[in-house]
């Protein structure tokens, strides 16, 4: 049994690999739920749909989110309202981008969670419908929403950080709004006890692993695994393969490196994979308290992410 | 100043006949909510929607109701999930077809109604969106829920009888639930007060007129203006021309006639307006306390719907 915390695009191309090397019924995936936002009345899960999707093989594989072959007829009528919308209202909002075939996740969540289903029951159910086979776990059930501080403006949330501006924006603080109040999700905690091994997929280590971490019970439950976790690096040359990942760490204070991740990581993970043009850190690494695995960990296809995969296996 | 009792596609229909002879802005519609619904988190308002796509010259011509050249991709995505949905559920609905392009106004209208905005203004907000000239006023803002008995069963509710059963049951009972309790829309008491003219359109009168009766005020605010109120029938020849009008009057007990029509009407409309075919039984209308007037009342096209709008001034 294998669990894997895991945000989005990095963390579904990880699981996409360690099924390929892994029976599917042996992985579960605890997944972020702190970009989950409500939109024109609908939940949305990015996270949660974009490893369903990918492990599905329905992922837009340039996008890396959404689906393939997605028609966006929905959100450009949506157009037509932004005008009339009153100031200060979300109404007429469409940069955040709803495709037509996603939104009927979007449509059967929302109506499932109305009648009284938690968010694990409805993943269980979405996932099933597209015939994937790890299990994912929502982090937790309960509302945690990340903020950022971004100069001058003060707080933003996530998606508008993210999605609206295109993480174009220096933050100075993140935090889980309602995190402190939150439990893990159903069977999270068994997740992470029963593993024989627990990864911590190639995701942002901020604002997607962090608010897993930052659930109460997790950081507690990973410290007592830490010889069995192993964390894959997002940082590879001081850049994030993808995302604002170097950004966010340099804005917080930390060092946009792998040494960098080792040390957020140091409590919670006894092994870190980082991939070969960071070898020269590899003794940082360890100075660092975690120790260092050199391997490949550009998932440049699905052959290059079985391999990654066997490494988090073996390492 | 004219203001018309509406429900769905006949006054739509009527109501473009009227924009022809009447300025747009001298024109109210109040319009039946009884038949909106919530159904996958968002807030559907079938008969407003009806009115303004068709004032908007932007519906189905066909089908009478939706876009012209809509898609349906995301309601057959959700066909995905309907063998995931647990029994009792109705997440994986979908026989209720919501269009891609519709589906915009639905989200919209759902995110301004959590923003704390009343139904009244956000229809306003969309009507102006859609460029449609006349004012659409909601019956009430309060839920009101049309019920039907069917024959074992018992009650279902109006779009599962209309939409998902395509109204192919005999219904023994209507009801309007919350009806006593509800209040007038912002305008609408004033809108019947004030109007020169009260029109009562070709609806269907047990369950699209009757709910706007039904809302607490308006059959007294109609009575004070008996005299001025015009309904036309929306049975020509002892048939509906379109809908279930005529088998819920003869299922209620009433006569599938212009005389049935005339006999719920009486009490709040001075004129009925009956078709050529019908003339035989202007003499019976009379008798029931209504005064007739024989004109065509068949909207085949614009031409037709507008001579009959002229037809309800006149009269």
């Amino acid at each position: 049994m294998i669990t894997v915390l895991a945000g989005g695009v990095g963390a579904a191309r990880y699981l996409a690999g360690l099924v390929q090397v892994v029976p599917p019924d042996d992985i579960t995936a605890v997944v972020n739920t702190a970009d989950d936002v409500w939109l024109h009345g609908l939940r949305i899960c990015p996270d949660l749909d974009t490893v369903t999707y990918t492990l599905a093989g329905a992922v837009d594989a340039e996008r890396g989110w959404g689906l393939a072959g997605e028609t966006w007829r929905a959100v450009e009528a949506l157009a037509r309202y932004t005008p009339v919308a009153p100031a200060g209202s979300v109404a007429g909002t469409t940069w955040f981008r709803l495709g037509d075939a996603d939104l009927a996740t979007h449509l059967y969540r929302t109506a499932r969670l109305a009648e009284g289903a938690g968010l694990a029951r409805v993943t269980a159910e979405v996932t099933r419908a597209w015939g994937v086979g790890p299990r994912l776990l929502p982090m937790t059930e309960d509302p945690v929403e990340t903020r950022l501080t971004v100069a001058e403006e003060g707080e933003i949330g996530f998606q508008e950080y993210f999605v609206h501006r295109r993480h174009d924006e220096a933050v100075s603080a993140v935090r889980f709004a309602g995190a402190d109040r939150s439990h893990p999700g159903p069977g999270v905690l068994d997740a992470l006890a029963e593993a024989e091994r627990v990864v911590i997929a190639p995701s942002n280590p901020i604002v997607s692993i962090g608010p897993v971490v930052a659930v109460p019970g997790v950081s507690e439950a990973l410290a007592a695994r830490r010889a069995d976790v192993v964390a894959v690096s997002p940082i590879v040359a001081g850049a994030a393969l993808r995302g604002p990942a170097d950004r966010l760490l340099r804005g917080l204070g930390h060092e946009a490196s792998v040494v960098g991740v080792a040390r957020l990581y140091t409590a919670v993970a006894g092994t870190l994979v980082l991939d070969q043009a960071d070898a020269a850190l590899a003794g940082d690494v360890e100075a660092a308290g975690v120790r260092p695995v050199v391997a490949p960990t550009v998932m440049s296809g699905p052959a290059e992410a079985a391999a990654l995969a066997r490494t988090t296996l073996v390492a």
